[in-house]
């Protein structure tokens, strides 16, 4: 078991490393290439950590789980549908989700898994897909909902999604995770909000690789959120938004008004 | 009047600096930074133009001209509506537009001004927004029209361009366009087929640059294409697109087969 993060130092210094729970091994390079072990263990409370990559972008699911597609009646599709979340949205364990300051409304959180990228690839069948895959991370896809149907002829999903801080990832990225037997937990100020399986995706990850790797070249380090299922709901300025996977770690971000 | 572009020399080598419609003066260091002149001037047939930046993402506008409004029995709407394409959908003077290979459908071109962005930037208002302008490039945001209302529940808005090549940016960045004397011409195969001003745009750039620096940071490098107006049409293989906006120069691509 490999998990790979990003960290700060207490003297403001920044790098990567292998992370074991507790403390931290810094490695140089590039994480997606050939890294090498670089200097001594960070201990515990001497580092804090980031957002484990940093994406160029993130490509959101929408609709690739069972149950939340029942709960709002929509038939499965044919091929993932997504949109994209910018890499200034991207935040890490710890970091304050930001209210927009032209915005009041309502804002959501989603648990879900996300697959990291870590070779450049396109047009790669399913079962290739799986070398493409670095590992996975945790995500809160956060979204403005009362931005989303505003205007009847265009739904704003990528506006809706993309704010600065909109999208929490980490606290690591697990390379050999068993995602089939993970579930995923969402809790909202302690308070356990969402509890599903992933074995209960429309589209598992290698599929979904498979099929993105059809609509664009995908790159080492991008984020692909699997999509979430039922029990999402809105944070209150103030509340803080926990997301778990087994096997990765716990994602904590609190929602600090604009 | 300057001119930026990137280029590509005979012997590979590739670079940035000022283009003065035949020959190349090269600079170095950060084009939207402090960048310095650098080396002797490339004569004509020396180099290729490449596209004019590398942008993360291009921010795409829908419905941003009264007159194609009015054809689509739109209303204009309170703020801008957009999806951004990835930078890997990004190519240049010339290069060709590849049809993805899983899709056999209607390929559609949108000749548009493209705003360059020079300065990080968030919260501006309109008055400040200029000064965030670094300069204006011509765009085809090109469609993989059949996909878009492929799905009832989900407007593909990003898959359908997304594509690798379906964002032709060039063949410069023009820093002085007096954008609102211009007009945006297209041509398929030689044959007018898109004549509008952009006086016609229902937010003009300094409008959408606030807007936008509301909805996420914007950084140096990031392209917004202004959104296009009537004659908008599909492309056969084989055919080429020219995009022309007078003080900027003329943008060509032909669509390949996948």
């Amino acid at each position: 078991m490999t998990c790979w993060a990003r960290f700060r130092c207490n003297d403001g210094r920044t790098g990567f490393g292998v992370f074991d729970g507790t403390g931290l091994a810094p490695y140089e390079g590039d994480m997606f290439g050939a890294p090498r072990p670089a200097g001594a263990l960070l201990e515990r409370g001497a580092f804090a950590l980031l957002s484990p990559c940093l994406p160029s972008r993130i490509i959101a699911l929408w609709n690739n789980f069972h149950a939340l597609a029942a709960r709002l009646g929509k038939q499965a599709a044919a091929h993932v549908l997504w949109l994209t979340k910018p890499g200034t949205s991207v935040i890490g364990p710890d970091e304050p989700i930001r209210r927009p300051r032209s915005y009041a409304g309502k804002i959501a959180f989603e648990g879900e898994l996300g697959i990291v990228i870590g070779r450049r690839c396109s047009e790669v069948s399913a079962s290739d897909a799986g070398a493409a895959i670095f590992g996975y991370t945790c995500v809160n896809d956060v979204t403005a909902v009362d931005l989303l149907n505003e205007n009847a002829d265009f739904a704003q999903w990528c506006r809706s999604k993309s704010f600065d801080t909109f999208a929490c990832l980490g606290p690591v990225i697990r390379t050999d995770l068993d995602w089939a037997r993970a579930r995923v937990t969402t809790k909202l100020d302690g308070i356990e909000r969402q509890n599903y399986p992933l074995s209960e995706m429309i589209f598992p990850p290698a599929e979904i690789v498979s099929q993105l790797s059809y609509d664009m070249t995908l790159l080492p380090g991008d984020v692909i959120a699997c999509g979430t299922s039922v029990g999402v709901g809105s944070i209150r300025d103030g509340s803080t938004v926990e997301v778990r996977i087994e096997g990765i770690g716990s994602l904590s971000n609190a929602l600090a008004p604009g």
